[in-house]
């Protein structure tokens, strides 16, 4: 089997021949299309439909449908090293490509993973094929808005935004805030809670409901001017008695609930974006310094100690990231060992500050030119800080469970 | 004698009236009319006019000219202070200011401490007296462009910019470029060699020349286009065959670089700016979790630990800052002692280096709403990565030197 | 007025003739004599007598008490200087000096500055000569015992030592841990609670007795092996009905909570210590790397840039300490601004952690030799790793302090 | 297949059956014998004797021998893993034990990948079996000195120490430091260099020799006091004029030389000692934290934030440092790729900075307590800062090394 051409944002590894071929694809994609178009979403804080439009094209919109349903069947290891991949050359790419394979991932190989009463699984194997479909045949892109600036997205509190069954469907109401691919979306993957009536909202009554964006009462509103990750295009969502028809169910009642508690490494796949800048800004500094970069003086600057030190930590740091990342990635299952998922959320804030560490590190190693807007560095800067902030877990609410788990076992409690 | 109204940049301290009436005047016109217009010049990446109106009109661009000469002649350690203090409010303002000031620093105060011929003594006071009543007559704005790309700014070759003595003045040929002010300033202070005609420029024949803005076979060109310190309009300048008469001579032939030796002190007034971020940031970041930013909802986001930490952290940080600033710009003056020289350069790294660390720990304190334009943080954060790039004390030529100044002593070498 | 012939531990600074020629002769005795000696108290964990008899024969344990009682009359700055030019011979002996020192500079200088009534202030007046007389005439030694194990050296309840008032006295009952001193003090300063008799201890109430090392019920226990600061023999202190006369009141009742509310300055005098500790080795590095070291070959390490990074950090991060510390022991003063008192708890983390940066890195950048005992830089990593420990203020409590301080003004409560 | 009964060093993988039963093997040795007499070893600075007993007795001092010649056959992963469990209990066992090991594995699986002349491997093949005989039937102890003071052991020049071909052998001069396990290893495997009698020693010539213990000429001179790893006794060698027989040759000629390029991998050994202590200290926190010490006193302090904030910070760190350490020891090969070296490298800072890092940060989180001596925190953090000065790795050679080889491909030069 012949070795890949370039070593992957998550560094050299025995990858599969399915793994070598799709990370090549997208490694090309990101080098040949994405890379040059970077600045003008940024700019703009545009959406990046152009790569998109390559995306579609290479059959990568449905990289995790199922074979069965006429997908590249790739397993969530295998995303996640393709996300890594394109975002090396596009964080804003690399970020909403996430939030459309997530929704084809939950329905996909993680539901697959969540127990289920054989009535469930009917329904939910059932159903996700129109989705799988709309993907695969219409090149849908699916949202996936979490959220609301409430406790929810921190997973404190349900969600409240609310889904009363009504005859045919559901009837959708509340607001989402920082909606990535808003505009862009073909369907809104939104995550809510069943309003049974009787005022005790319970996340265990979460509904994952896809809203089409054509719906009446779906209105896309705010301003969009952001530090980074400009062309998500993340404004906020309100639902005011949206109806959507039973179909659009995208996981059986109580499922989504299970799924999170099931397979922690749903809420990883935002990392992979950022291990991509990571490596980015050391790739980019290691070409500056050499006087490689294309259009740039070929003037060297490698053989100051200081420049070579830093490049040094850089690269340490950049090999912390890709192994806790790899081996989360290769780890990751449903119902894993406290010890793994200890290690996920470790990873997640490792590649999230690490991946800012870098960049800023990146950008005082290559000197003042490399905070001009013609080259990429200060938009990964950019891009950069923003991994930490999402939720669920932020940087914050990782260290704050972390320190939880570690010194409370389940049910503990101290007087 | 009455306290400040609100604790400074630079911390509680003993201040002298002037300095607290300084202080006062500075962050009542940073707080009430800078802090209002930094998003304009940010995105516009224009220079902040608005301001330096105010800052004529408060006599504050005579700020360092002396008494004799109509200014309102601050020290050195005033100075520094009051810049710390814009800065709190506009980075990008306090920058510009910088380059301003120093220009009647260097041939003010500074000036009276290098040791010159009583020839020197006599041109030199004969001739500032015409570029300070310019600055107090006329309120002119003097720039001070300093980069060529080369190793000069560095402090490691003398300047590829040339001066060549002619009748009755000189003629000025070169480039610079990051020259902050650029098409705002009236006066560039530009430092270059003097062209003995021999082939060997030496760094010792280095002159301080002022070229009117309007002088022929001046001319600026380029993009500014960067990611932070966006209203210093730091273009390009291109000097060919520019004729300045003799008073346009700042400083006698050969003192700029015994300043330079004589006056270490002379290069960290860059620092202040970046103080000045930092507290912005540490100021911002508890106001917003104590739900006091105007214009934002009062949502109080104090009462979590993890956050309680971060922020104590950051003041950690700021007092270190404050600290090694103040104590350093007390302690300056001509030939300090190596104690005193290194610890210069540890304030240098310590505000350059901390202003970022802060800016960075405040946005993943405050969460994903401080990457919003309309706040200041996410501005805060990029300005706050320019310091350590700016030569020629950049974080990494300060190590550089420290380390071996700390290993050498002057003339010591190894085989 | 003649300089110093050395750097203290400080740094330069316009020192007043009386701290030049008290840092003269702390730094002449820690040079000469205590440097050799320290080893020896280490390796024993026995305390340092042998110090102390020059500490006595040179006036310095008098160092605090007032001219007046016969002593030198150093102010707090000036004990704090000093004490930092102690610790970078010998970190035992400076800790230990403190607890001695501290006896009476709480009831020197520092009660000075504490409101009392006319009734209080001429019972303390009174009775504080008896104890300035013992250190001047006697030349004894105090102690100044203070954790209990419990949360009351923190600050945060009663001592659970207690003293009940009886004809002519006090009836000393209770415990104390980590009793630096123990075994050689001529004197115990104890903290304790008085017992009213009505079981509601109150830390209003906390009185501050000397107990003579003589009293009956007064016994020493337990183990004395730690890793660092091994020459304190912080042992266990019981005290059984132990009798001590009004006279050993050290402060009239109430003032000790009254004095730790004025002066949280009185908790910073650990720092010291580690500051000189901090000193050492910056200071053994730079000799080591220029093959300097008296007895270790002279081969020259400093042309390596990875060590020369590595004392260049060093010093940036020593002379924020050295700044830190010095702005907070001459701003010291009862009553402080939010400010000084935010800035004093940062000086003490940033000096506990400071010093424990330092000497780790030290040993890393000298190499394997510095790992072994003949040479001081081990212990020096031993010794630094004790102050973030001691309380009241430990690192993790100077946190908690500053987070909890900056987001909530005195009252202020979250529902 | 049983899953293990605790969560090894490296954290929970999907092991082999074989390395599941000697990662029990090693853990249940560890904590039932070898834990308990580590003071005792540190305490003396004397070699784990009664550890080795129990090793011999378990068949782990033949670990790396292969199957065919009575060995455990382990590969180089597996030892790794079971160095890290035994690092967890005793570093100073797990150090020595690397030195052993090494000697049977570089002459078993290592240069097994070692391209070798069929002559050469017949040599190796022939004479190996007499020193694998030594271990499995007499249970031999080698060791294997490798520093010598000088730039050899940083790989930057030949050894010192040199072999003298003569009838029937080898005679050998010169002297080792920091000689591990001096004093009870039964052979001491050599690097040298063979002296041709030209006057040019060549790395490329360094021969690796068994000296027998008992050998005429050979002897153990020098102090043993250091700072940490205190049982490894790490004294001198000197070595004059000794013979050995061609058969202690335990590589063919010119082939460790050929080894060192081939196998980088084989300079990671001392690594999972540290792993180990990372370990120690984090498991130690979280049972005292949650009262769980046996011995001291039930008290719980896990309900604490900043307690709960390091021990996440803690172990984030330890998961960065198994993952790495993991991933290493599982692509771990001749001639691997560049960007497997480099993580190699970076593995290695990783975990002996690490190790540090976390020892330290445990005691502060402990607190006082922890640095007495009958608990094990205070050992492990004396210990864990040797690892970064271990050649030929250092911290700061590896960091040298990454930052060249991130910016030059061989054979690049600047002008």
């Amino acid at each position: 089997m012949p070795d890949l051409a370039f070593t992957p944002a998550v560094g050299d590894h025995d990858f599969t021949a399915a793994q070598r071929e799709l990370l090549t694809l997208a490694h090309t994609l990101g080098r040949d299309k994405f890379a040059a178009r970077a600045a003008q979403w940024d700019e703009e804080a545009s959406f990046p439909f152009a790569n998109y439009e390559d995306l579609r094209a290479a059959g990568l919109l449905a990289l995790c449908v199922p074979r069965e349903h006429g997908g590249l069947g790739a397993d969530y290891a295998t995303y996640m090293m393709v996300a890594a991949e394109i975002g090396r050359f596009c964080g804003t790419t690399a970020l909403t490509y996430n939030m459309h394979i997530c929704s084809t991932l939950w329905t996909g190989v993680l539901a697959d993973g969540i127990p289920m009463s054989e009535a469930q699984r009917a329904e939910h194997v059932g159903r996700r094929g129109l989705h799988f479909r709309r993907v695969v045949e219409d090149g849908a892109i699916y949202a996936q808005p979490f959220s609301e600036g409430s406790a929810a997205a921190a997973g404190r509190a349900p969600f409240g935004t609310t889904a009363r069954k009504v005859e045919g469907g559901w009837l959708v109401n509340g607001r989402k805030i920082f909606a990535s691919l808003s505009g862009a979306a073909d369907y809104y993957g939104v995550l809510c809670t069943e309003d049974k009536g009787d005022e005790k909202p319970d996340a265990r009554d979460t509904l994952y409901l896809a809203v089409p964006a054509t719906s009446e009462g779906f209105a896309i509103s705010g301003e969009w001017n952001p530090l980074g990750m400009r062309g998500t295009v993340s404004r906020n969502l309100t639902f005011k008695d949206v109806f959507v028809s039973d179909d659009e169910q995208l996981m059986p009642r109580g499922i989504y609930w299970k799924g999170a508690q099931t397979w922690p490494a749903m809420f990883f796949t935002l990392a992979p974006t950022y291990l991509g800048l990571a490596n980015a800004a050391y790739d980019f500094t290691v070409r500056y310094l050499r006087g490689e970069v294309p259009g740039e003086p070929p003037v060297k600057r490698r053989m100051y100690p200081t420049k070579q030190v830093a490049v040094a930590q850089m690269r340490i740091q950049l090999e912390q990231m890709r192994s806790i990342f790899l081996r989360a990635v290769l780890e990751a299952r449903p119902e894993p060992s406290k010890d793994a998922r200890m290690r996920l959320y470790a990873a997640q804030y490792t590649v999230m500050e690490g991946a800012n560490d870098i960049a800023r590190l990146a950008i005082r190693t290559c000197g003042g030119q490399s905070m001009m807007k013609h080259l990429p560095l200060e938009r990964i800067y950019r891009d950069s800080r923003c991994g930490s902030l999402m939720l669920p877990w932020t940087a914050e609410l990782v260290l704050d469970r972390m320190g939880r788990e570690a010194l409370y076992e389940p049910g503990e409690k101290d007087e």
